[in-house]
């Protein structure tokens, strides 16, 4: 296939996937020998998951012991939860565990009794695209301009304006990486306890941090204090475990029941339980601890190097990923294309996300130190080159 | 841990676990040094799942594929469902992917408009327990004294009195293995067609039949026909992958595109997507076909050796499992405990399913040629020895 065809169809795959990157799967049944150098729609720390397939390998895989996790019926949600709860330092009963974060969002927002859904743009759009077909949605945008800070004076007088019953924090953001303190992320609690819930998505919280030693900041001490609070995690970013499906929501441990009075019975999985048992122990935590802050490190001065390229806008960030915003004299899918076949490195357009439809906005997901460097260059020769496709 | 105390502490795992059996991994981690010889409660193809799992070794161990298929996002609902299409025959736009059969059965009784549900009892309690609170359930019994077997004329005329909106047949039956002949389900489907939904769950059809070359049967053919008309279906019990969590329903494509419009994303995990693919090959289903016969064929024989046995009644089943009743003189959570710490033998009481909590049953799966036979002796042993513990 053409250089030109390829990019082509890619950008058709793009548009039947949605608001969401065609699979790695997709992309390798419809391109012959396809191959990519580097994934920067991914969002994963590469060393965590080296280190859990190493512990995988180990326990798992030398031992056989797959098929049991395959054969077998996984543990009803509550025993998986009360493993977990030793990680997280908090009751068992108020953890729902879901197959992937995504589950848990599919089920705050179609719960009863949400009838209007504040979120803040840009986000992550299952967010906002699995509400009831009559629940309000309004939006709160947050400005390029303003590097996606967000105003919580003005959040705040927003929600007592517009009255929604649940409130979405995706914290840091996703996908422009803006980070909300924790005293900040109080201050709208105090100020949203009328509300039936508020959702902080801390899916790439193992990135942010609030002071040098890098320390791992949550919202998960307030849940005792706001009722209303519901948190949202996915380990896919921490350990680049996708395809296994394991996330969580901590929520009162009422509305817990309530969900596992309509099901979640099996909806973990085998190797979803095993990646939570392990999680769940000091030694694998300690050994992870390094590894979160080598790649925080490393994501840092990723984000400094790329600001030094004039020719696009980079956005601060706490997440494991950058938003940059090309020059307007370039088509943006045309660039992933190019990037894709040319240099082999697959970026994630935001032309699809609402609010960023234009303005070529680009998230990079931070790699391995030889990866980001790989990308580093490949931006240098594209812009130093003018590659213009003829 | 004495005998006595094992048994005691068993029954207590087995009230906690509600109306399932308490899993491996929970057994595992209360009793010390705890193997079970037999897993009777487990209803899964022995062959199946060995020829699964030589297959997997071959293309996710050996080749190391098995990282690729942790690490990524599965592919969305609908890639999946277009594999599968292959081999089920039928438009892609008519399969919605579940995690397990149990997403699906959550789903559909959780469902808009779902105000009266009429199941069939005995049955598979989610059925009836995943409904909202303001759903009312009607339930229709079957007769022990009739084998269990539906009287069709008769459950019409009670679905005509009672109205419900959906109504649930599970073919065959679990726990007690009665098959409601295609011919009858059509009947059924005639005079139902103004519900909104008939669920008719075939988790167990690879395992019934309705002539002497074992061919497969199923209602798939009546979709088009009957638009109310869903099928659930797990692969849990055919090839023994329970931990890998793959089902689906087949229902009207407009049903499957107002599920997906509220979420299942990436509710299916790397492994079931691989298990889907190798499934829609010809060449896998080939292989199937053989150990899906010889497995049919052991199970009659185990369970026509089994009805020998003059102490117990056995019921007549085309599942991969046989109900079978104590005599009254013997508790049967007792015996099962008994069974699982003397014989290593691990039985499903069914004093925990609704309308047969009294009576002595006890489901039995059929396993290897093998196993069969030394749960064969096992039973004869107790029988003949009287073997009440003092």
């Amino acid at each position: 296939m053409e250089f030109k065809s390829q990019i082509e169809l890619f950008k058709q795959l793009k548009e039947s996937a949605g608001s969401h990157s065609p699979s790695m799967s997709t992309l390798m049944k419809s391109f012959e020998n396809f191959s990519i150098k580097i994934d920067a729609c991914f969002l994963s720390n590469p060393y965590a998951t080296e280190l859990f397939f190493s512990k995988f390998s180990e326990d798992v895989i030398r031992t056989n012991d797959i098929v049991k996790f395959l054969e077998y019926y996984p543990s009803q949600n509550d025993v998986i939860a009360k493993e977990l709860s030793k990680a997280l330092n908090i009751e068992s009963d108020k953890i729902l565990i879901g197959n992937g974060a995504i589950e848990i969002i599919q089920s705050l927002v179609n719960d009863e009794g949400v009838k209007k859904v504040m979120s803040i743009l840009p986000t992550f759009s299952s967010y906002y695209e699995f509400v009831r077909v009559d629940t309000e949605v309004v939006y709160y945008y947050l400005n390029p301009e303003e590097n996606f800070r967000l105003d919580v004076d003005d959040l705040i007088e927003s929600v007592k304006i517009n009255k929604p019953d649940t409130l979405i924090l995706i914290n840091p953001n996703n996908p422009d990486g803006s980070y909300i303190e924790q005293s900040e992320i109080e201050r709208i609690l105090i100020n949203c306890m009328e509300l039936k819930q508020v959702i902080v998505d801390e899916s790439f919280i193992h990135f942010a941090y609030e002071n040098e030693s890098l320390d791992l900041v949550s919202s998960i001490g307030f849940l005792d204090r706001y009722p209303n609070l519901v948190i949202v995690k996915s380990m896919s970013k921490d350990f680049g475990i996708a395809g296994v499906r394991a996330g969580y929501g901590l929520m009162n441990a009422k509305r817990v029941l309530e969900f596992l009075s309509k099901g979640f019975l099996w909806n973990s999985n085998g190797l979803a339980e095993y990646f939570f048992n392990i999680y769940s122990t000091e030694e694998f935590r300690n050994q992870y601890e390094l590894v979160r802050k080598k790649y925080i490190v490393e994501t840092k001065k990723f984000i400094g190097t790329l600001s030094e390229i004039a020719e696009i806008k980079v956005f601060p960030s706490k997440g494991n990923f950058v938003l940059i915003q090309l020059p307007v004299s370039i088509d943006v899918d045309y660039f992933v294309g190019f990037f894709l076949f040319k240099y082999g490195i697959y970026m994630r357009t935001c032309s699809d996300k609402r609010s960023l439809e234009n303005g070529g906005f680009i998230r990079l997901a931070a790699r391995s130190i030889e990866e980001n460097e790989y990308v580093l260059n490949c931006l240098n020769d594209f812009f130093n080159n003018h590659e213009i496709l003829d």
